[in-house]
């Protein structure tokens, strides 16, 4: 990259961060419908900063049946490649407010961080790629490669108008690969590229024995407990060395790879400051593999709820009618979210005790994500980050789930480059919310120079 | 029997039934505190009935923290046998008063039966002991039989200060056996003794796994969730044959004799209506009882509610804090409470994966009370039912418990004849309560005759 593209960024620091700071002040709490007027002015800013982008830009505040989305496009004759990139506007809800140091919605630098709801998450880093943008146009005149901006206004509401937009704007978002910057770096000096999300499914499973609540002296010991049936079958479906049972649940698994697990190895991870994060008494993970690679890198089945009978103080003598438990189970690449909720379902009916009914309710399901390590666009991220980081990315996983990622997938299949320049511990959806103002220089340079990496793929 | 006594309650009917009426028009709800000065009524009603009796009567309404409790005694010089006669002065609550056909504090005749909240539970039943030993003061001028009334008006809401009252008054009250009417034949033309009950006691348990709900996606995997933990536990408190797996669950019961299993054997039980009357699609008991022998005379682990994480609708991404357990467990005879709830506990204890945690909390226990077939007072009783009812009666058991019967028991050292006069199917507790007619007067000539044959042992 030129140094006069690495000079115009340093120079343009104290305008960048009045840019992001101009942006911050705005409370676009997508889920405070009181706050509708302030989502419209989150788009509209966006916006004005892209019409001073110059020649080859264009930019579309489109409306949706919610808030709009920003489309903001860049064309120029002869770029070999596109990226979309993909960010929000809307930010979490900022109470409790009283445990705020300084007003969410005011700005305020300390410590080398901006405080304010939104530094992080995600308009501090999703504002990376479009002032790294700004900073080609101003020095080169161009950017190397072509762009579309995606960014909408309600992610934190679950993106209910995302999928339709790209669905109707399939043809004209081709590209050859998606940008976000919407996870962390590993930890402190531990830049990284997140290559991997797990899937997931939704069901609910119940049991269903007597028509209503009989008294457990009276009938107790000749009519099905539905409670005791069900947690008979849960009981099923793990072993003892926490391993699911469902029939077939591994068959698709994309095996870790040595490098994989050497990867993995090499990050930092304390064990007992993750127990006391999460106040277990110990871990209880699948035999054979690290913890790391359970909660990123392994399928699970999970039990998020459970009800039935009496949930009352002190006791009640019945026998219920029913007993009800939740589960999702967090998959990995090549596992089919359908097709496995249909093996848990058909190994649960076929382990039912007689005197017993079962009814299964299917949820949503997503399936996982994991970028090919040879693909050159990940490798050109890589360079970028190191260039703008001063250090090579580790390439780490999230356990959780992106839906827009496996959206891009499906529809415009393309794989996503998962940028973090944040922090874990930036108090994402918490009080207090920051983003260091060197890590938001950081990914604008790396952003600056993606550009260029990407184009020459 | 002097036939001048059964000529007596013959010509006394219509005075009794007019007695019975007079009682239920009394609304004496325990439950509802605007009924205060009904209970107060019933409970005089009942004295103003002995202060008739004559000579060898007193009779003390006995204050206590809640509903006063109605103690009447009859002494005469020479009788070698005392029984305490158990009852209760309180009903139910009458709602949902629209689905009386009349009004539930207007006591009506109709095709043979008298319908009134209280009918059958339980001053009808109740009446028919104070009536006959009446007409043997009427007749005879004396009873050949000491009795002690007890009765209560806190029964249909937990009987607080009946236990007080009798550990007060332990010295007063030695007698040789007592007598409650508050059970039910076995079925029409079916006159039964109650000889046995199911004890009980009940707990809670409760897993604990992170301190507070966490992120599935992020944590599941690695930290031990509770549910799975719970239901794990719970799964292993029964076999497949149903059979309860508590180490030394089964040491201390008392086998079913061949002269029990014959005797229930005898008894009609229609599996399809009984599988109707429960809407369960199928039965499931211990192998090798049948369900009536389940239900009466054998112990039982049922699980009467459990809750943990995420109960409301749809799906939430978690690994929940804690999962909970209400366990009760219905014992039989010699079976001791605390000695299995101790059990239970360090089974579950020893058995808990070491990631997580167990609180386990005792709630109350009350042994299973079993009458010794051999008891001369339960054949005198078995002549007395058969002279009244014109047939034999049958030994039943109930598989609920009632109290008093185990506090008798343990605080004055007696057996109960549990002497069922009205049908299970008077619908006690519901709408349209009612009492035959023809049972409260059988059942008063019983009563009559019993004071008799108890005398004679």
């Amino acid at each position: 990259m030129s140094s006069t593209l690495t000079d115009e960024l340093k120079n343009r620091r104290p305008e960048n961060v009045k840019i992001l700071c101009q942006l911050l002040s705005i409370p676009s709490v997508s889920a405070d419908p009181q706050c509708a007027d302030s989502l419209h002015q989150a788009a509209a800013t966006l916006s004005e900063l892209f019409q001073i982008a110059g020649t080859g830009w264009s930019c579309e505040v489109v409306p949706t049946a919610g808030y709009p989305i920003v489309w903001a496009r860049y064309r120029a004759l002869g770029n070999r490649r596109r990226a979309i990139v993909y960010g929000h506007y809307d930010v979490q809800p900022a109470d409790p407010l009283d445990l705020w140091t300084t007003p969410p919605f005011e700005p305020t630098l300390r410590d080398g961080k901006i405080y304010a709801r939104g530094a992080t998450d995600d308009k501090g880093q999703m504002l990376t790629h479009i002032l790294s943008a700004l900073a080609w146009m101003k020095t080169a005149g161009q950017l190397p490669i072509d762009l579309d901006y995606i960014i909408e206004g309600e992610e934190e509401v679950g993106s209910e108008n995302l999928e339709r937009f790209l669905a109707e704007h399939r043809d004209e978002l081709k590209a050859d690969v998606a940008v976000i910057s919407d996870t962390s770096q590993y930890a402190p000096g531990w830049p990284a590229i997140t290559t991997g999300l797990r899937g997931i499914f939704a069901c609910e499973v119940r049991v269903h024995g007597p028509r209503k609540d009989l008294h457990s002296g009276v009938f107790g010991g000749a009519i099905p407990n539905p409670i005791r049936e069900l947690t008979r079958l849960l009981s099923l479906l793990h072993n003892e060395h926490n391993e699911v049972q469902v029939p077939g649940f591994y068959a698709d698994v994309v095996p870790l790879t040595d490098a994989d697990r050497a990867g993995f190895a090499e990050l930092p991870f304390d064990q007992d400051a993750f127990l006391a994060e999460t106040g277990a008494i110990g871990l209880r993970g699948e035999a054979g593999f690290t913890p790391l690679e359970q909660r990123w890198a392994r399928p699970t089945l999970e039990f998020n709820g459970i009800y039935g009978g009496y949930t009352g103080p002190g006791p009640k003598t019945i026998v219920p009618a029913s007993a009800t438990a939740k589960i999702t189970c967090r998959l990995v690449a090549n596992q089919n979210p359908d097709v496995l909720m249909k093996s848990l379902e058909v190994f649960l009916r076929s382990q039912l005790h007689p005197s017993c009914r079962l009814e299964f309710t299917a949820d949503h399901g997503c399936p996982a994500f994991l970028m090919d390590r040879q693909s050159p666009f990940l490798q050109a991220a890589s360079k970028a980050i190191e260039a703008g980081f001063g250090k090579a990315p580790v390439f780490i996983r999230e356990g959780g789930s992106i839906p827009v990622v496996a959206t891009f997938k499906r529809l415009l299949e393309i794989d996503t480059l998962l940028l973090g320049w944040g922090q874990n511990t930036d108090n994402l959806h918490s009080p207090d919310e920051h983003f260091s103002i060197e890590d938001f220089h950081r990914g604008t340079l790396a952003s600056a120079i993606l550009w260029e990496e990407l184009a020459k793929v």
